[in-house]
């Protein structure tokens, strides 16, 4: 979406991408694929069907002679926010949606890979629809996430509390104490270079002023979490954020989202059912409040997104992103985390424009523009981000009170005397 | 559930029942059964499954000896509303239960099946026993209007209007104009005579003094609704009782729940799908409110339960009732209704116990006399009450602003000089 | 408000109706006389408005000659529900009104008074009007007893706790053991016999069955109710109408509405303060599912208007009513308690209309008809009901959910076998 | 509040203040001052109330020998949000606190008054002390433009559109066309350097890097606003942040919060009542969402606070401010308008922590810190805000969706080619 030069995906990129969508919906039952939990969440085979309309109405139809599309009425119901298309389903009653079923949406699919496939074997594709195969990608590389996180809070809300899939068994470790990764501030530069694919909103590449600061080599952990909870984290007022007290107040919470107490002993829900609590892993589904509060209990605070990018870009993208084994946020095999895919990591930064910052052209200008105002930056990626979905510059964002990504955070503090 | 002595029903009728819910839900996909579209609404599945615990719970689990539970988390999933019983998943959240699916509530019913048929293959059933067998059958066919009812609200929330199954097309025919039934008043019997099956907040049987009026000899049409609509009805604050007057403002609503105004032509969505309206049918979906308008917009009223009974209990139980080609109220071969098995008919008595009235011992007990404040008795069935499932003395009830039961009206006047 | 011919009021009785609304908004700074606590409460100072704009507008405006309204923005500002006098401010919205204040509706109300003393004054004056002004009266009066639980409801809501005035101190006294009075059933005859002032909604007289039954002679007090407390009144669901319980486990209540507990001792906050619980006196400020949970449990029911009406007609009807020193359900001298004002007494019967009931004709019949639907009547007057206010056909209703009018209950039992 | 030494304030600078509070009251009835009209609001009296309770709270009671609290019942009533003090009243009920009435609340400021001016006589006042005292005079200032904004949205409330008092008189003026002040960007340094009184939020002063920019010399007017209008502004979701839009939708909203449309005609009602529309005036009381959208209409942007301040700073803090007799934003003498004193301008920064922001110690910390997150920072003062209250570093901070503030907006824009 940048004005780059991408590569146009290969028949195979393309497959890749899709065949795992179809693949994280494998286990899920026509039953589990349809419910939504609550507004922010979507049915599962919405997804797989809004990532298919995506190509559907941003390719095919505008750019591909003779296309047919498979439903007309698909453009109502699977539009997911693009005020330019005209008016669509609320998103609030995609769970109402019990028609088109499963089978027809698999069908869908396929009706679109047909014709995508076909579009991508032409010999002379032009540039920006190779571009835009590869925006569909991307979006649908976001979709596979939320499919994660929106079936996870599906399935916690049943008493039964039944497992996405089954998962490998991870022993606890040891996680390694923090080290701080100092940084001496001065004038930086942040943002996508334009080497590559990424999101508009990633740039333009743009100078920042820092002052001196560091930042801890991982995420905070569980076990570092019920040390706060114990010192009664969640009941000193003086912690929290007004915001933030306000919420808890209302929500009665007394620990992260998926944690639940039973008969002394902590547990967690995860994709893989409910399992008890590691002290070892990195915390997830911390709003941006539980995570300021446990900053300040922690006589430190949350980075910067411009702090946090200054340090991550120095270390490899490699993490362990989406494992269909493992999907919860884990430590290393040294008793280690990178920067890059266990949790996303709240920063202190509102997500606002950078200077410069021009949305892409035409109804995809609304893919990231128009939500810059109320929500916080969050870094890193996550258990529950394909592989190759991620970049030091990459910004997700939720509103300070979201609880259902894969949300953790890491300190930093500052450096040197008056700051 | 009253003193009398009541057959036990025969296999072949406990069949019978539990063969028709089957029935009903067989339309319905997985995804379609599984959806909750109001807090009212339950899923198509859970009444399958929870009129299979109602067998479970009041009858195997503490009389058939060596009986095993199916599952023992059901109790909390599909206890409807039984306090005695202990915590149960609230109704609002039937809708987030995708697991167990269909394939399991099919398991369970048929575990549920062999263990009852086994009790009443028995020589010497418990007349106690075959009593609660009776009312788990009537339960269960009460379950089988509100799954239809409860589809059809779901249904009708998908902008697609999907049908629940093709119906037999009905022409439209020409409604007999309303004749009026007098009776002279005076001191009448009303309420169940012990003859039979019938639920406890249907007796006992007492005296009512009752003034002359008159009763129309068939319900309202939805082309007399829209002569209302015409002159302003939904319009003209007088015509409505304050609360019906608010709820109106609130909606916005001008026309009966499931209709539609599309290019100035009206239509109904049916189980059969959208439809163009039948002025000839009888009205149906409407609220108290809207039904008491209408009655004062006729210089008319609604009647009593016991002036409706007074009259009814005189003509044939025969009806139209649930027919899986029809489900729809209809005008009859000769262009006229009966009094049972188009629609319930509101009436003006609140939903209150009877002189003397006792509810059933134990949980049971919970099933209608708890719910005795702040609705309003309907009377006569509807389109989707089973065959055999209504009488004169039936009391069915709803909070006034309903409409999602397959409610209409009946008019009636006062006859004589002062009433 | 019926048929009869009334007597026409002489100024005196107008005057003294008019000077004890101010006597009652007298202890009342300009701060208190202009909040609303809920949307259910009207400021005092709309309340005087209010009474005022109904003499004006039904009186002065259509039959005094040359009468100049005093501001035309009132009818706006102090219209309460009549819908045929076109828009008014919404109801929620009244304690938004600062301006006019108390001393521009003292004004209001004088030049009134002014206009209708020259009306009463009249040699002439033709009988309907003489109705009407008797009519606004007895509209005043109910405003007297709207001004009283509204203030409470305001003051209640203060931290301070502040009384609405002092209250002459009244010693515990035991109250007699309930006797009960035994009624043999049969056809009664019930409603207003057109022989004196009555609201429409009190007639047509007209015949009830009755099957034989007891009330008790006074009633249910305090301690009473302390002991429901003790017995788990409050935590039993099977004592509950399932609304009831559903409102309370919203509402968190343990205990009537103006009851605290301070250090293990129990408070009530009335009009003279917060003072210690007296066992004593009637219970008041219960709502209906209050007061038939613990008619439930005391193996007892509420009795039915009618049957209330057919006992308390034999009564005389004296009580001890709004007195200004007292404001204070309260044991009488003998320990004992009569019908009437006391405590209003709920019962079993919903807010219909009378078999033959017909609205006065034009604004005025939006009096009451258009309320009767989702209330229940209470019988008997209270002790904040103006004397010459209460007589044995007097129907008062609220909604079940309904606490801050001066509601109590009195016990009914079936007699004879079957019931 | 920050490390800086002050300066205490003499005598007659504390009474000026006090003074100006009770001047602003004068023009409200007991009634006025009584009423809360949405839970952001506070009523009059609890402002006079709440700012001397600082004084009492901070100052006098730990510092003060011998001092006795006017009331002890007033720290539960007048703490606006210090949970370090405790429980206090919820915001939403302040306005159910008829008592202490206005006569109180003025002798509650007298006694408060007599202490702080003895503290002031004092010979040898410790400096933290009058630092605390002019910390409390800078609060009271805040909430006499609290004051007026919420007694302007009280009145707005009332269908006669009373006025809070007479204003002068102001012809409509030709507004100069804007000039852009262009900037060339580059290392700047923003907040307060210490040389004077400051709140914490407003340090340290740091460094910012900026890219080249220009600034409107005025803000944008009603004539502009009426053209963004009449093309639809409130109609094209396209000019919208998603938040903004959705806010829209629910609020139906078409103009500025105190517009209205009469017979084809625009008003506003002002703090002297409803008045002709004025386009040469600044526009007020938009919310940063109709700000944001206005500036995408405009081809423009919101300038960030760095850069806002980066050229206001170049400018005298004269401003117009508050005017008993104006109290409304205006065209200056010449047509044009300053930086300050008009209207608060909206910025694209989120209201967040500078780097090295540490909250001052003790309750007063909880100041300004606890509110950062949610919100937006607004530049320049308005015509409510006190003289010698404005300063280039000041962070005004609302929610997106405030409009009761005198909130408008200055456009800006990108120098150069890429930005």
């Amino acid at each position: 979406m940048t004005d780059t030069q991408h590569r146009t995906p290969a028949v195979t990129d393309y497959q890749e991408v899709r065949d795992l969508t179809e693949a994280l919906a494998e286990p899920l039952s026509a039953e589990d694929q349809t419910v939504q939990s609550m507004p922010d969440v979507s049915p599962t085979k919405w997804h797989r069907a809004h990532a298919t309309w995506f190509f559907e109405t941003f390719l095919l139809v505008p750019h591909l002679k003779g296309y047919q599309p498979f439903d007309p009425a698909f453009g109502y119901l699977f539009n997911s926010y693009y005020e330019a298309l005209g008016k669509r389903h609320p998103r609030p009653d995609r769970g109402l949606i019990t028609r088109p079923g499963v089978a027809e949406i698999g069908a869908y699919r396929a009706h679109v890979d047909t014709a995508v496939t076909h579009l991508l074997e032409a010999t002379n594709l032009a540039p920006e629809l190779g571009e835009l195969i590869l925006l569909g990608l991307h979006h649908e590389q976001q979709h596979q996430e939320l499919l994660l996180m929106d079936i996870k809070h599906v399935l916690s809300r049943n008493p039964l509390q039944p497992g996405y899939r089954p998962l490998a068994i991870a022993a606890p470790k040891s996680p390694r104490s923090v080290h701080w990764i100092d940084h001496p501030g001065g004038l930086v530069e942040v943002g996508h270079q334009n080497d590559g694919f990424a999101f508009d909103n990633e740039g333009p590449r743009h100078r920042v002023w820092l002052y001196p600061f560091a930042l801890a080599d991982r995420p905070v952990t569980n076990g570092e979490w019920q040390a706060f909870m114990d010192d009664g984290g969640y009941r000193r007022p003086e912690l929290w954020l007004s915001d933030g007290w306000a919420a808890l107040q209302a929500s009665g919470a007394t620990a992260p989202l998926y944690w639940r107490c039973l008969d002394g002993s902590w547990t967690e829900f995860t994709l893989g059912g409910s399992e008890p609590l590691d002290p070892s892993r990195p915390v997830v589904h911390v709003s941006y409040y539980e995570a300021d509060a446990f900053a300040r209990w922690s006589a430190a605070r949350l980075p910067t997104e411009s702090e946090w990018e200054a340090v991550a870009a120095g270390y490899p993208v490699e993490g362990r992103g989406l494992n269909l084994d493992r999907l919860r946020p884990e430590t290393g095999p040294a008793g280690d985390f990178g920067f890059f895919g266990d949790v996303w990591e709240w920063t202190t930064s509102a997500y606002l424009p950078y200077p410069g910052f021009r949305p892409a052209a035409g109804a995809v200008g609304e893919y990231n523009g128009k939500f810059m105002v109320g929500q916080h930056v969050l870094r890193g990626g996550s258990c529950a981000t394909p592989a190759g979905h991620v970049r030091p510059t990459y910004r997700n964002f939720f509103p300070p009170g979201a609880q259902w990504a894969f949300s953790g955070l890491r300190l930093a503090r500052a450096l040197g005397g008056a700051r």
